[in-house]
């Protein structure tokens, strides 16, 4: 296992903030994540449910964190929210800092199976093994109560995360997602570059198509998006896609998503929200 | 009048976030604040209250207002949020970009006397006149409901705004402010390369100081301060002098002093406390 390096730590809202580096299996680089824990977690009298939140293009494990507004509702609930980076970092892939839609801030949530991408960039076994070993091993999270959600990129590899391990998460939410990535530019663009050029082999990073086939126990999705959203009008993010998905499959999923009028891309559209997720995520994982 | 820019623009919590640049008379160059207008001061129907936050060393206009957590209770209680700068920037004074204590980031919201900073360093009449009356004159709010607060160095400008301007702002409080300039490094330097070495000068810009001669309307000052602040350890802060200088003038102030156990200098400790700050000044501005 790998060991966990500590890198700062910041008391805020009756708990502390904490930054951690390690050497990652998964994507062969140093990596880094925040965690909040409220006291109960500190103390270790208590296993706290434990909520992953994955950031979009050009982030890191700072931005949701520092401007997400979430840490008031994660201490009034006392759940350990995690916030990992989006890629690997200086990993030395010729060309990943050369777009910044691919490569370096750019990991899309997906095991790469083409080089040069395919030794570090696997954010998707990173974050739903790796990371999520490492959280269980360390701190006193009650892996059985686990949800997760995310923003842009971050929202279609929550919504994938979710969708593909069925059972694992209570629940999973997402702002302003894309929903639909195998057939808008953010999503194709990536999946050739990191899956190849057969499409077949995409699915299954595509929340659309997987919710169209999802079996498990009933999943409580909730999405919002802004309708003052560029990406949202230049159809990167096609959340009507993901609706009539789960329109075909009542039986397995709970989709509730809303239009928010005049709210756009960034975070100051997710803070606005953010209260209603963990709300909702509280409800899920605390029943 | 200097001329508003609209620099950006970005819905956030049933109202607006926008950024705007002007010419200011006060430090003969470009500057640029966030407003945070509810909807009820948008549409113009009603004059809301408005708050001023000055941020600390380092600190431009963004660090608040982006990291500060203070946007859902503006929100709430209708009430507009304004976030200046901390000093002039670019304006070509000679060693403005050398120091990270003086110059660029480092106004400490005084009138500079000395060379080569006369010119530009007037960060008090900046604040104090010039920006609050081009907020009043161009948005719908009510300059007779003002209050103030800060950070550090902010919290120390806060302090000195209100005390040297009796019955113009409603309520003040601060995050671990710079409580007695005149007897801490932070302070005394930049009162000499600002003001001279004329100490007697120097007092006009001391709250503690100021606290023992107010003879204003009441005022209400609530302060919050970590004791794990590393600058509270090193006494840039003297929180307690503060204290002393209020149980001498009882009469005319009303100050509550918090100590919080734990917390640091950060935005992580401001964002746990900005609740309580913004009801204290809500009480006070909506009464």
């Amino acid at each position: 296992m790998s060991e966990l390096e500590l890198v700062s730590k910041n008391r805020c809202f009756g708990g502390e903030v904490r930054k951690y580096a390690h050497s990652s299996a998964a994507t062969k680089c140093r990596m880094t994540f925040n965690i909040y824990l409220p006291d109960a977690a500190i103390s270790g009298g208590e296993r706290v449910p434990v909520l992953y939140f994955l950031s979009g293009l050009t982030c890191n494990e700072d931005n949701m964190i520092t401007k997400g507004g979430a840490l008031p509702y994660m201490s009034q609930h006392r759940i350990a929210l995690v916030t990992p980076d989006t890629s690997p970092r200086n990993a030395g892939v010729e060309g990943e800092d050369d777009d910044w839609e691919l490569g370096t801030g750019a990991g899309f949530y997906v095991d790469a199976t083409e080089d040069p991408w395919r030794t570090n960039y696997n954010m998707y076994s990173y974050v739903q093994l790796e990371l999520q070993q490492l959280i269980n091993d360390n701190f006193s999270v009650d892996y059985s109560r686990t949800s997760i959600f995310g923003h842009s990129m971050g929202g279609h590899g929550a919504l994938v995360l979710a969708l593909r391990n069925p059972g694992h998460y209570k629940s999973v939410s997402a702002f302003a997602p894309i929903c639909h990535p195998t057939t808008s530019n953010w999503g194709r663009k990536q999946f050739a570059a990191y899956l190849g050029s057969n499409e077949s082999d995409w699915v299954e990073y595509d929340a659309t198509e997987l919710l169209k086939v999802y079996d498990g126990p009933e999943l409580p999705i909730l999405v919002d998006q802004g309708d003052g959203d560029q990406f949202y009008s230049s159809k990167q993010l096609q959340p009507s896609h993901l609706v009539i998905s789960a329109e075909c499959n009542k039986r397995s999923v709970k989709l509730e998503t809303r239009m928010q009028p005049g709210y756009d891309h960034s975070y100051w559209f997710i803070q606005t929200f953010m209260e209603d997720h963990i709300e909702f995520h509280a409800k899920n994982l605390c029943k």
